[in-house]
């Protein structure tokens, strides 16, 4: 039996703001910075001594990595960062508020746009000029995501990096992000496509799963 | 041409109390951070994009990576941890007070340990029992290094990992300590064994290096 940690980052400025987010690389506020060290504390009292930890490229969940392993005394094992665990990419919607898309496209399409597994929001005119995404090619272009999409790219680290590792067991850390957590806990979970509707991950609440050796849940907790 | 960034981390505590400290894993002083955020700043005015960087297993160094990659806003950049480039290891010596040591082993004794290439501090009873360092196996049990040890274990890194990063035109930041910078300082710069008495580090001021494809130096600046 080998545990794994899930940590959504602290508040961002647009979570704050109400804004859709996706890779939009904002920081985290001052409360968000607190949420990561309480999550951090929260986890630091389970004992767990991690391996390794994974997070995405953008900055929030960086951050939060760093106060959670400060936090922890492990800030010396490796911090893996990859694109496939960054946020949903939110295409056009980024930046704009969420109760405004609401206004203007209507309650029905902005719920589908959020909470539907294959719904694909309007994409970006022009994918993202930014040298963590340009250095994979150009045939790399993501400008908008389903739910699905996202987890589609975040599968092939999950069995590449993580999933050999807690087989090994070595206990995991990964901080990421609302959807692409979401996106992982329906495929550990085998969520239905219309069940992980209702799923939410919290700021800063850190969920342990214990997993067995084929990595099935034997134990989940949310830490609060 | 191809620029690395040399830093050494923010003022510890042992630095502030006047302390050996080798591998005790210290935090940074108040007065640490704003060194390791001025360090950041400082580099951030060069505009150098880093592909990659390297730090010790010791949380000082660590937590001045973390702050100089989010004052350059480039954390997303893999950060590389090693025991290579932790500090030398002050054997016995460590947490001990500079000033009592010079009274009980006398002055010319202590200038020796400090600044000697290859005298060795007396050696550590028991090594660290510690799972950055156990997971090495039992035959790494590092107890007390000369400079000359701390040169000859950090120089397969740069071998390695960041030699071939700078052959290959990709722009490195090192994070580390007062000593193994000095020996990599001496290694880079060719600097005789007793010429390396007299080379200081500062902590939080960057060094700039301008190196061509044969790694050898062009141009060398401190940022203050």
């Amino acid at each position: 039996m080998v545990k794994l940690v899930l940590v959504r980052h602290g508040e961002s400025t647009a979570n704050r703001d109400n804004l859709y987010t996706g890779w939009s690389d904002v920081p985290l506020t001052a409360h968000g910075v607190q949420e990561a060290i309480t999550a951090g504390q929260l986890i630091g009292a389970t004992g767990i001594q991690f391996a390794a930890c994974h997070t995405s490229l953008l900055q929030r969940a960086i951050v939060t990595t760093d106060l959670v392993l400060d936090c922890l005394a492990q800030n010396a094992i490796p911090v893996h960062k990859t694109w496939r665990l960054n946020e949903r990419h939110y295409g056009a919607l980024r930046g704009q508020n969420k109760d405004w898309t609401r206004k203007v496209y209507g309650v029905a399409q902005v719920a589908k746009w959020r909470r539907s597994y294959t719904t694909v929001p309007p994409q970006l005119a022009t994918p993202d000029d930014d040298r963590r995404y340009t250095r994979l090619g150009y045939s790399f272009e993501p400008r908008a995501e389903s739910l699905e999409m996202t987890l589609q790219r975040l599968v092939p680290y999950w069995l590449d990096h993580i999933g050999p590792a807690l087989i090994d067991n070595q206990p995991q850390l990964i901080v990421a992000h609302g959807s692409s957590l979401r996106a992982l806990i329906k495929y550990l979970e085998g969520i239905s496509d219309r069940g992980i509707d209702g799923v939410e991950v919290p700021n800063g609440q850190p969920i342990v799963y214990t997993l067995n050796r084929q990595l099935k849940i034997i134990h989940k907790q949310i830490l609060k």
